[in-house]
């Protein structure tokens, strides 16, 4: 297994960094082949601007469509090349960062912001009445498995069904569904950590034991069962979910995960 | 009023700088005061890293105890120093940004990491049976409004309710709850462009109009009535809604916002 794991820590004696470092030995350890963006040790630039499009930058300077014309000259900036062509020798990606403001750390935003271009990560496949472009499901990507392993601040109650930060699952959907999924990345159920910040070196053990379970059994867990865009659930091109498709009562995110067949 | 209007967009001859400049000439004609963080002219560091705590970091960095000690100390970078003061001063503050990845661009969540330090928009107030210190309603920032001016590149029907970006409320619900309402700003509902990435020049006066008529009722438009943390809707600690107060068959973010009163 080819593993990218993009990670977004200041410090590396913290937490995050400790997670990253046993994610590399771990996964190593078990023959597989590693590559790391140390986001921060990269000092990567976190700001999308005219510099990423090189030459093809316009003015006034139009994002999506310089971004697209750019990477078909293969004139974006060497950085963003660089991490375009880890996401496609790898076959699974795992992010790790710290709950921020209920989002990912500014300098992985970014890391989205600047390598998810126009022609890569959306603005693929063509339209049609059975298709609306390759996502959700399709395109680039797809073929990757990716997993979020992030630690939270907060006690795990404050996030469950009817906790007041609202459920993580929630919380996750924009990245897992509308960053991963959208590119054709299918979306492994994340590793949280809870109470980070009141964690101490005791608690490390019992934490380290639970993430190297999950590293060594990547490759037999299910992904989170998105609906795919253009697989008939939806009504072209609206976009909507097809009222025979809705279970009874769901509303909001859970709507476009296939519902959980029921047990025997 | 005394407005902040915080902006993030690379080209000034965008739709959200048009935007943004018609708020700052509507609002200052209305006889309002107005002070714009335009942070990419303001080359606006995105990054949340030890410098931005002086002589407090330690190493290793701790980011919460760092930014609380610094913040106390008033030994924050001058321009996290100068955004507080910002807020402190303002009584609405109007966030101008394209939703990028289905969220605020990496500048802006950087601004989020750097200036919502501890001991000012986090770690606020005292624990007890009925109080899980001031947040959710309460807070440094009590007593403002706030209100997101986003343009969106898809269509309406894709963020509708059964739309496969999902709802575009919840998809805000991050950003208004867990980052505006939790240091105790009331935020008004969102005023959000769809199809931006079509506009045309003739499409911008209807857009025009219909912003500045959002600009000049803000002081009559209700915020979303999110519940406050030490209400009672509450238990404490675990914080999760008392079933006494959840809605039938209601599940998600939407728990966190009252019931509209059945209209007579």
């Amino acid at each position: 297994m080819k593993t990218l794991i993009v990670h977004a820590h200041p410090e590396p004696r913290s937490l995050n960094g400790s997670l990253k470092d046993l994610a590399v030995s771990t996964l190593e350890t078990a023959g597989h082949e590693v590559r790391v963006s140390d986001l921060y040790a990269m000092r990567w630039k976190a700001v999308a601007d005219a510099a990423d499009y090189g030459p093809d930058a316009s003015s006034p300077l139009r994002v999506v469509g310089d971004s697209g014309r750019a990477f078909e000259a293969g004139t974006l900036s060497p950085d963003v090349r660089a991490e375009q062509e880890k996401l496609l020798w790898a076959d699974m990606i795992i992010f790790q960062f710290p709950l921020w403001w209920y989002t990912m750390p500014a300098i992985l935003k970014g890391w989205v912001d600047r390598v998810f271009t126009n022609r890569f990560a959306y603005g693929v496949g063509e339209h049609s009445d059975t298709k609306y472009g390759e996502r959700y499901g399709e395109g680039t990507l797809a073929g990757r498995k990716a997993l979020l392993s992030v630690t939270v601040g907060g006690p795990e109650p404050h996030y469950a069904a009817r906790g007041i930060n609202g459920p993580i699952d929630d919380l996750l959907f924009p990245i897992h569904h509308g960053i991963l999924y959208y590119p054709g990345i299918d979306v492994l159920p994340p590793f949280v950590l809870y109470g980070a910040d009141r964690m101490t070196a005791d608690d490390y053990p019992d934490a380290a034991k639970a993430w190297r379970q999950r590293l060594l059994t990547l490759d037999s867990t299910a992904p989170i069962p998105f609906r795919r865009q253009n697989s008939g659930d939806y009504d072209i091109p609206s976009l909507q979910l097809k009222p025979s498709q809705e279970p009874p009562g769901q509303t909001g995110f859970p709507l476009h995960t296939h519902p959980t067949p029921p047990t025997k």
